[in-house]
């Protein structure tokens, strides 16, 4: 069987999937054959569901792999086929292994309850009655937070001021205030600055695609962008430069590279850092700098055992990431 | 006479005072003397001061030096003369007059107002019917904004989803989004972001008073801070570094100074700069770099005539801004 956890409903919730019970599983103690999967029902289909026992869908699958692949082949052919081919081409880098994007995109795109848990004779659920929330909007993340006598959940640097049942959380060195609003939602961030009220959070996803739409870069990329080798962060950009942090794990290596357009100073604020420029190679240290003139050759590595950061300024007439000439990278990049 | 500029009202407003028109006044064509200031009426009040023809008090005051200095010995000397000492004991720095504190701080806090506009036989009042808002609260300012068909005003990198009558304010590079509000105030500035709705948006004085009492320092200083050679503004910070960008003003020269836990990296990303370090005097171009060792003596000038823009990359145990040891200020500082 491929079981499942269905929670025993503290409410009756429309925001969620249901389960109704068949038969007892004989092989497992407690354990149900799955009737039916039911969608997320009104008010009255919930209380009649809970009224029936049925349980919540918690998402939760555990199963042995040789009957996960058996159901595969059986019900969604074609989802095996295409991660199988996406396996076999993988390649390996460090610690990541990154499966055949073309192979993996002739995946149908089907969640595992309709490919398998919908169609399968072999499908169990095992009640449980832990506290368990989805947690699929900012109004569930408020309900799961300690809140104060208020009723507001308020993490990081925040100020509210006649402000009731609301959600506020502030990252990074920003202070966000709130005054005179009930039941809202503030999520502040160095990219980003959402405001919604608890009631339509849902919508989140619905303004993810509009940003995306309107092709603004924090629908899909963060400030801190992660890398093979670590990851680099803009702090500061002008006219004719950029300043960026970056971060080298132990052993981590950019690729041999140059650019068009614009010089690089590297001032190291922790850490020791390897930097071949042209015909040299030279150990660069904590408090110490190294200049890389426009159309220079060059190459950070992170030849220690603690991780390396480091200040780059940027200078010249243009400063994007896609001047950047890749000679050799072990990461097997080209670009980007 | 001292004139007050009374703009004839359009609606009921509760949040303006008023003025009653006495007399015509003989000498100048159009005005009136000044019958009475009235606070900030109810609305019936206001109803029946707009029936009785009058003026919205705009607070903006016209009159003559000496006329103003005479009704100050009269009605308010203690102003006058804690004025006259702040004056006496001014000392000046490039293009700033600075008033002597301690004796400005002794003028009683009073507003022109009351100290003698309420007192004076000679205040006159002349209509105007030009568009007029004081601009007090945020909920003005997004009524004098040009909104779109649901009534946002939007500025700066902002997307709104299902709402409406709002005003959305995002400066910097970061990306501010409201999802299903109404009537609701979103300023979101690189240094603190205000939530609030338009109904409420008076009580930001009363907010100000909480963030200057939790002793944050956003109630009084901006992410920029503002120097008599220009600014500075930190765009990082790390455990053992910060990282600053300085702009100085052609001219402009801070303080002979030494730092005994940091040492500091300069690259000059836009002019020239010329560096006093210990003995020697070198001028740093754009795209070039100086290094300043912990407890060097050193001194940053402009002496171009663009302004200079550097990046500043501190490193050390400690990188506080009291960690400045001043040798000489030509603005006259001893600290800070």
């Amino acid at each position: 069987y491929t079981m499942t956890l269905g929670v025993e409903p503290t409410r009756p919730a429309t925001d969620y999937g249901y389960i109704r019970r068949g038969a007892a599983l004989p092989e497992a103690e407690g354990a149900f054959a799955v009737a039916r999967f039911v969608e997320k029902p009104d008010a009255e289909g919930a209380a009649a569901l809970i009224a029936d026992s049925a349980l919540w869908n918690s998402g939760y699958f555990l199963f042995r792999a040789d009957l996960m692949l058996a159901e595969l082949e059986a019900h969604a052919p074609e989802v095996l086929s295409a991660a199988r081919a996406a396996l076999d081409n993988a390649t390996t880098d460090l610690d990541f292994v990154r499966l055949d994007a073309a192979a993996f995109a002739k995946a149908p795109k089907i969640s595992i309850d309709y490919a398998v848990m919908e169609r399968t004779t072999r499908a169990g659920v095992l009640p449980v009655s832990f506290p368990w929330s989805d947690v699929g909007t900012w109004d569930a993340v408020w309900q799961v937070l300690p809140q104060d006598e208020a009723g507001n959940a308020l993490r990081g640097r925040v100020e509210v001021l006649g402000t009731t049942n609301s959600l506020v959380h502030s990252e990074g060195e920003g202070l966000t205030t709130v005054v005179g609003l009930d039941g809202v939602v503030v999520v502040a961030t160095p990219d980003a600055v959402l405001v919604t009220s608890k009631a339509q959070s849902g919508r989140v996803k619905e303004l993810v695609g509009v940003l995306r739409a309107r092709a603004h870069p924090e629908a899909d990329a963060h400030r801190r962008m992660y890398r093979p080798w670590g990851w680099y962060q803009r702090v500061d950009i002008g006219e004719r430069f950029q300043v960026k942090r970056i971060m080298v794990t132990p052993g981590g290596r950019l690729s041999l590279q140059k650019h068009h357009h614009r010089a690089e100073h590297w001032v190291v604020v922790k850490g020791t850092a390897e930097v071949t420029l042209n015909d040299d190679v030279v150990l660069v240290h904590e408090n110490e700098a190294v200049y890389l003139p426009i159309g220079s050759m060059h190459r950070l590595t992170n030849p220690g055992k603690i991780p390396l950061e480091l200040i780059e300024v940027q200078v010249g007439s243009y400063t994007g990431e896609d001047d950047i000439i890749r000679v050799e990278d072990i990461y097997g990049r080209s670009s980007g």
